[in-house]
């Protein structure tokens, strides 16, 4: 039995439609959360993960559907946030007619969601759904996609790291900053790449011995153990990895002066861990600001690809960051609640014109 | 929080999608639950309730819904079951806003689950409705439509009853036979008709007395009192009213040898309650195979609208009793489980044949 706050926890978050969907045959269930849909249809990636239980799944693909709405609007995109997660182990359900139901209710959605690859969802799952449903984006290259978004995230990570550190220290420079980078899949790669180039110091983590091998060998990076990360002395300390490592558990330990990474809902309460940042005089580039970049690549997808174009969008970051970042001291508030009451400003401004098409 | 049970739930019901609509500005708050599309689109009422609680609301719906399948699996039409409920008092916030944002929801359905009237939903509603979704059935005549399938639904429930006690008895003949109608609302009132034409005698009970003065006037309809129903000696107990009145305290009051209505849902409990009916030798004629009167006439103007086709469809029911009451016999089952069965068989011989299409 589903109790009486199922309402209470869809509008308190503001969604517009959350969806349940089910087929025995295939074992699928899944959830589409549609967030928000003003600006456009919603677009956010299939999370395909083992939640213990069905409400982590509805609290997971509720609050990533409205970031993804909070980060399409940020990043002037003509989007909405959505997000659908599908329940299970991936290794053992995931099957090409189980991914080709899902589709199915996508496409019956009728384009007010566009779904996309994440966690636990590959190229040739999107293929399997492509086969189903045309609101697909983030298609493989040789697909007519836009390929792999990750340098673009991590593009756009790297220009929000130095618009923030312009704001704080009048310089964009990175030589020798001390950089701790957590997670060294895709996006922490490509960002130490950029890094490197400038010659910061960079300190690594990943659960992976592989990924850490390649970037200390490729890019100099130092290696460090997963305990040391929050208590090393250093300038930025960018998540790349898990969400939720910003809490009043770490927080305490951090010696950085900037927080900017890749890694989504770096903030395990985005009020709460927000000003205790404050408080300890640490800046944050809110991670749905300058994470974009993958987004905007995809959306390009939908306009018609062109990478330039796509890079010349994701550069707008820098600009946005340093608008936050004003904002939130004139206005005395978070970077994280600037930056959202920023989104929520467009949407509502658009809204308003909506209401007299 | 929703806990684990909600795909439970959905899942041991069958659901193919189950989903939340909200909208702040206008408070919407709707549940379209999507039962089974394989003999085509899911079709169900709209319904306007002040749940107490939103399980309640879930569980009406679901349950509804699949009601629906398998309503229109037996008559023999190209829908599946679907049904919508928005919860709330409609007196106090229903607002041709809210009507509209929830047909939103509905277009975007994409034609998967079409709309109807129901409890609380009037022909006005309808209207709003259809401005926004054209995946709407049972329009008024003056809209085009089908107009009221009230004299639908008391013609099959009539014809069911007949065919019941031809069954039984060896004749169909009304004449002198005493029949329970509780509930002399629009259903109630066409049947009464038909009942007094051959001859029955009618006790009735209504809890809106101008409904009750109207039939006893007209008909030469006995009232009763509410309590005295479930007691009466007669043939034929005929609930037209509310759901779930055949039930553990009503059954052993029972003094009746037929059950013949056309309220949705009569058995509180399908499976004990269709037991102890038979076990007290008392013959069921199932709800959702003798009340689909409305839902054809529904159906038809899907297919451009033809009153002398309804009706003929309707005709069906007779022979579909007769079918299901020799098929429980046969199989020692209830014929609330042989009608279950016999739209299961439909919809599992189409699916099958989906397969390769």
């Amino acid at each position: 039995m589903i109790n009486d706050s199922l309402f209470t926890q869809v509008s308190s978050l503001g969604h517009e439609q959350v969806m349940f969907c089910y087929d025995e045959e295939t074992g699928l269930r899944a959830i589409i959360a549609i967030h928000n849909t003003v600006l456009g249809p919603s677009l956010g990636g299939l999370r395909f993960w083992h939640y213990e239980r069905e409400e982590d799944a509805l609290f997971d693909v509720l609050r990533l559907s409205r970031g993804m709405t909070f980060k399409s609007s940020l990043a002037g995109l003509h989007l909405g946030g959505g997000k659908a997660v599908i329940i299970g182990d991936s290794r053992k359900i995931k099957t090409e007619a189980l991914l080709r139901r899902f589709a199915k209710f996508v496409e019956n959605l009728n384009g007010k969601y566009i779904t996309a690859e994440d966690v636990g969802v590959d190229e040739h799952d999107m293929e399997y759904i492509f086969r189903e449903t045309k609101h697909v984006a983030g298609l493989p290259l040789y697909m007519g996609g836009s390929g792999d978004p990750s340098p673009f995230t991590a593009y756009g990570v790297y220009l929000g790291m130095k618009a923030a550190l312009k704001y704080q220290t009048g310089s964009e420079s990175l030589e020798n900053k001390k950089v701790i980078v957590q997670g060294a899949g895709k996006v922490g790669t490509y960002l130490i790449e950029r890094l490197h180039k400038e010659n910061a110091i960079i300190y690594v983590f990943d659960i992976n011995e592989a990924n850490l091998k390649h970037v200390v060998k490729e890019y100099k990076a130092i290696a460090v153990n997963e305990a040391e990360i929050y208590k090393l002395e250093a300038d930025i300390y960018a998540p790349c990895a898990l969400g939720g490592t910003v809490n009043p558990q770490t927080i305490p330990q951090l010696k950085v002066s900037l927080i900017a990474g890749g890694a989504n809902n770096q903030l395990l309460d985005e009020i709460r861990d927000g000003k205790a940042l404050q408080e300890k005089g640490i800046i944050y580039a809110p991670d749905f600001l300058i994470n974009a970049g993958g987004v905007i690549n995809v959306y390009t997808e939908l306009e018609g690809y062109n990478e330039k174009k796509a890079y010349a969008k994701v550069e707008r970051i820098y600009d946005t960051t340093l608008k936050v970042l004003k904002k939130a001291e004139e206005e005395k508030t978070t970077p994280q609640e600037a930056a959202i009451a920023l989104a929520t400003d467009r949407i509502n401004q658009i809204a308003q014109i909506k209401k007299f098409i």
